[in-house]
């Protein structure tokens, strides 16, 4: 349980997420919190590397109920921070990657759910070679970007391309994947073709307007199904004037309330693990780009342990 | 009348509310505009106690005429800035309260609206405690929080408790009281058992959007009728984006646009005094968060002053 | 065509408009992108003047393909950053506008569509003053307030006027003027009577979300019909949130989804220039203002482009 | 005498000058403090018309009693805030000078010494045009330029230049002016030529630092000697690590300590008046320009008081 | 040790006080790295609480050799982050600061050397109320105030007082205290008289500057003896241009090279516990007064250490 | 020349280096401003890839002539702000500094002199490897840190190692290099080893204060002698208080003065180049940072064109 704020004040003490445990360990732990703070996958503006420690600093105004779905997370499974998967050779990027896929393989063999915050999306990456050793997963894709891009700047890895590779490693099932919140100028009519020809369904911005809430919450449920699917939100899914602290900000996105209600929605899917990437702090100077990831953290948390949860009861029976 | 915008810039002159007089004395008031520093009651981010400097400062950006519903408060009644409630020893919460009830007393007593600024929301209390001598009066909350909790942190006195103890102490009906906004994680699942149980109205984020704007406006006329009533605007009810400088920000609240058409609808209601609270300066980069207070407190002026109109007109009838 | 992002990062290289050319001759130009670096007009915050600059900066993420409209402005026709207007007598308003004019002579004599970045809405008088030399023109006007005031601390010219004065010199028709996101308070019940009386349609915040976006686009297209149009859009006319950076904000304004929609709504205008300002990069501390900025006028580009396609396309047949 | 901290916290209460009273009507004043909120003159960065109120804001923070000189202002003279000196043609450089100087003459007349916080460097010419009726006075000059300059951009007022049309004009005695801190690159090597030509004694940064603080001090009395003397000091002058919020700053300057050692120093002056000029809180993010800027004030107003009393006591001996 | 930034950069992982091991249970610990996140004492600007977390946030910078002096604290005792002496009652000073000795009790007990990071200085006394159970111990404290003041806004106990206070109490010698850095107004002449009636030392900024470096070093030594000793450093002793994030800043302070060089030539004497308060976050948007505090806490770690080392010696000899 | 103030306000037009003809075909130019927005290689905080296009920014407050000196660099040959030395493969450290260095390659065999604004101080590197073709060439370096290590995090290029690596590359003499300014922790006792074992001569800050700035000009020209220099300026060598915005700042370093006097002082020398690096605006709030590097990359422009225009004599002779 996450330490109590009726005898400890939430502004103190040392800083993990929502205040759990710190367990290098992983011992007695089913969901775990974690840090991916590299960020040399961006194409633009740098800081992510940051993100996990400031997520943790706001990650202290969260509690322990969910007070609009009653999800308790704490009551159904044990959370811990388990610290970062620190990337050892931060100058090479898939020398990076290779570090943090480390850190998650013995944590994803031991059947705990991995939980993170970035870091560039490039770390979604690493994080699915670990998680999908069973075959593709779905996935639940919040973002401007569809980020199935190509060579870029000398690189095919990179913070616009993670889902493209996924797809071909055979990690993601992209007639299971979903993306949400596309927008921004292009560079190349065909950036996101790799979407489109491998059967991703891609909502736009405008679509979603179009669709409203609960049409887009049906459509996520339609293409997932039953899989067991990975959730990623990069926070430049949601208007820059909710989150400015990012890499690659775009105007006209969805709001922290709407972002509530979808993965609040995700609650009876299998989820086995998610995570909340792009947070830049050296460009977020209210703070509030973290706490909104924190917020997302803490909502994907509730749906996670809920997934947990039947799956342990399942296992039970 | 505020000083004339046409001879003097916005930006000069001393920084009193609106640019109106400052009138330490409360002669020849009918309205007066306060400003409560104090922040001892926070149980997070401090800095409401500069909240009433910033807002005086935005305020100059107001003007005299509100162009959306075409009412002229200057022109209904005598508005003045009668400087701070202060805290002689701010050290104390309860003696602090003492003071700022001590400053409303005489204010109250000679029928004078009271219009304040916090500070942290501990301070209605006091100003209740001063204005509501002849029993209990109705309360319409804005807010993501119900602040009707209980002991915390050694204390039955902080910025989440004002209205259970003022309903306790007789202050505000439950059963006339509507709190709006409502969100965020919770640390007990009874901590806002003290609003459902004594019978206030909440309305969560979630039922605002779907009930809608109109709805809210009706469920508000519904409970308070024509009780004398109480306006109560915690800057914390919108959404961090609009007002990141406060002391616990949740993300997913209303938009400054929702509060002002809410606002604009209680020019029927026999308001009698009102307060915009938790405005944190340090945690707000941009002075938006200060703006948004000033700009809710003039629409909270318009209001007050058609109700003030009204019981003069029927007082003289 | 602007540099190639996949050979040099975007953050990269001398900071001109969407990365054109710099090409202060005119030579081979068909839209020119030009900053307005003046703020002398500005009644209260000043800091507009260091607006182009920002705005270039932050309009290095932009990208070259409208990914919602599919709008490819720079293979229709030859976009390039021609340079700075600048006002070489910054001390004197009518002096500084003569300055700006005669900047805008030679290029609108050429034919080249001028789509600016201001400096304070002042500034819209001279370009109008070069460019609507053939009678008055329709005008897309999105902002929170009217400018169409009258004399102000000894001026008649100031940022807060330049439509009246637009009017009065034949330079807009009034009759084919549309106002969106007209709100505030006001100093003068008749503060915007120039509006009205002349026959502009005036849309105010409220009547905005009453009619909801598609009734909006059809006003628009009703009142200017086939004329020749500008579009000028003050940042304000967005809720602060979104752009806190400029001189008078309003709280309660439009979203910068809406204003793409709106934007892109002008396709099949016949749009003959444009601009965007009161971008105030000193109250801008996360720099969204400018980036927003930058995006509505790569918006704005894209309809520009499409208009002058057609005008080409009209001429050769 | 200023409010007392030992009942009122310093950060309550309206802002004026240092918590004294706020006296427009100019009675009862020895020494008034007076903002001047007007930056037209500035060649580059605006927002010095932001400064008075700013600088009114931080100057809660000073207290009563000098504690290196045991000097106590307040005992020896009555000290308080007569509000702005507005300029109410803000859109014209010469009307706004006129209407400032307007404001001084009869403050002058009545034997007021003036404190004053501008503002732009153009401010001070108004300022002594009515302050120097009986022939030109002495002048201690602290800056980073000498402001001696000449047509600039199309005006010959400007922030650049006050100090020529002063002694063009008779107000100060090129012979008893003395200009200290002058560093920077210059755009002609004969910018500051009238303050050599015309006898004015300038002191390089450089040569501040060979000479010494004492060297330094000394200059100063030999230059000005018994004459009555304004002192104006440009926060420019600091190096701009203590005062980043001005229009024009130049690295390398002077320190905070440095310039209380040169302003305690003039206690035996024969002060007629002083401002602090060009505090641009719009860059001034941690609000230490204005601190600085409130404490050289209340530096200033410590030697002054000495001054006035010393005139009082000659006057009635 | 700390975390080893050759495989880990340094700012990965949990925020600990320089990237120590976290013990909360004070096993294994010689000198212990402590938070005090309380604010409740401060007379003007909050947000000290949040300093402990900053200050771990920005001590990642910290390395573990002392270049300039060789020492290597790491390697002479066992060094841990144990947390936050938390006031479980933060709305009562008096409580707060019983709770705050109670933390430090059993630590002291154990012989455990605390150095801590505040908060405002209020929190020096409940730590030598647990540290100094012997009688009373010597003093050096930099600062630009005494803190021996006396009932303020209706307390005896706040961060002015706290040395008038400790010395009553008998935990600090006045004979055996110096105060180094004493500058800024005051609001009596007799504020500071406790200092100077009861024998402390103490150097103003002017003659700080006059007696130089050296001399105030040997008189430091002259004052303190082999006394053990206690270190207490406020941030506001610094010039608020290297540490704007404090509650009561006052220019012209001295600099961090200067402070570094004192607590260099700390190294002989017998200290037995330091502190660094009065850091605010929320006033520091650069982040530099919490690497200033982050980099003084490792100064005094080292000279910590070496009487720490010292005392086992002299223990085991 | 630089565009003319006197016609155009400083903040006008695009941001090119002090205001310099954009000439990136290198034509007609003697001395290259050229950026180098790379931050690969940086151990802690990254943003330098910004540095280039922010110091433009800020350079506008540059003038043509050095007030101090009397130089006039654009007078003494011609100075053009060439472009950026763009790293086509950022996310690959060797592959930048490929890139870099193919950039320089022309420049360098065209006899231009180059003058750079990083960038993290990786890329000196590839600027020296292109330069110093025709073997080791002197270094006068200011810095916090010697920038002598060795492998790290898995590279052995990275911004801490680039002087061991270009020694040992032959590129610069140990025996004619002056690291200037070196302190704060270390990780390894051995860390500069390098840098002494070479025969690098070292200067710490304390040794810096020790000597006075007079002696240290003397080491560098005993050192230097009349060998082809290069100069390096990392502003990590400042006191963060005036340089904040860097990636690993180390308190207690020397002023923007003292390092204007330091750089003025090597106008006898034989300048081949120079750079100044390790801007990072994302960390520097008000933008002093920058400005600073502007500055100090003028004075490095004065005594580069001294040294160039030497070489041209005695060519020419």
């Amino acid at each position: 349980m996450p330490q109590d704020p009726k005898t400890q004040p939430r502004y103190t003490g040392i800083a993990t997420f929502m205040r759990t445990p710190y367990s290098p360990t992983l011992a007695e732990v089913d969901i775990a919190l974690v840090g991916i703070p590299f960020d040399g996958g961006v194409t633009n503006r740098p800081g992510a590397r940051h993100g996990p420690r400031e997520v943790r600093n706001q990650s202290s105004l969260m509690r322990i109920i969910n007070q609009a779905t009653g999800v308790a997370p704490f009551e159904l499974c044990r959370v811990a921070d388990v610290g970062d998967a620190t990337p050892e050779s931060p100058f090479e990027l898939t020398a990076a990657h290779s570090a943090i896929q480390a850190f998650y393989e013995p944590l994803c063999a031991a059947g705990i759910v991995p939980l993170s915050v970035g870091g560039d999306h490039s770390v979604t990456l690493p994080v699915l070679r670990a998680l999908a050793k069973d075959g593709p997963v779905a996935l639940v894709h919040f973002d401007a970007h569809c980020d199935t891009g190509d060579f870029y700047l000398g690189s095919r890895f990179h913070h616009g391309s993670p889902f493209k590779v996924a797809a071909e490693e055979g990690l993601i099932d992209p007639l299971k994947t979903i993306q949400i919140g596309i927008r921004g100028g292009v560079t190349d009519r065909d950036i996101w073709k790799f979407s489109y020809d491998s059967g991703m369904r891609v909502i736009s911005i405008e679509e979603f307007y179009q669709l409203g809430l609960s049409a887009v919450i049906e459509e996520i449920h339609r293409v997932v199904g039953d899989a067991p699917v990975y959730v990623t939100f990069d926070v430049d899914g949601l208007d820059p004037a909710y989150a400015p602290g990012t890499g690659t900000p775009e105007i006209g996105g969805f709001t922290p309330f709407e972002a509530q209600q979808m993965i609040r929605a995700l609650g009876d899917l299998d989820i086995i693990g998610a995570d909340v990437v792009e947070v830049s702090p050296p460009f977020d100077p209210s703070g509030n780009t973290a706490l909104v990831g924190a917020t997302l953290l803490f909502e994907l948390l509730c749906v996670s342990a809920l997934a947990w949860q039947r799956r342990q009861t399942s296992r039970e029976a």
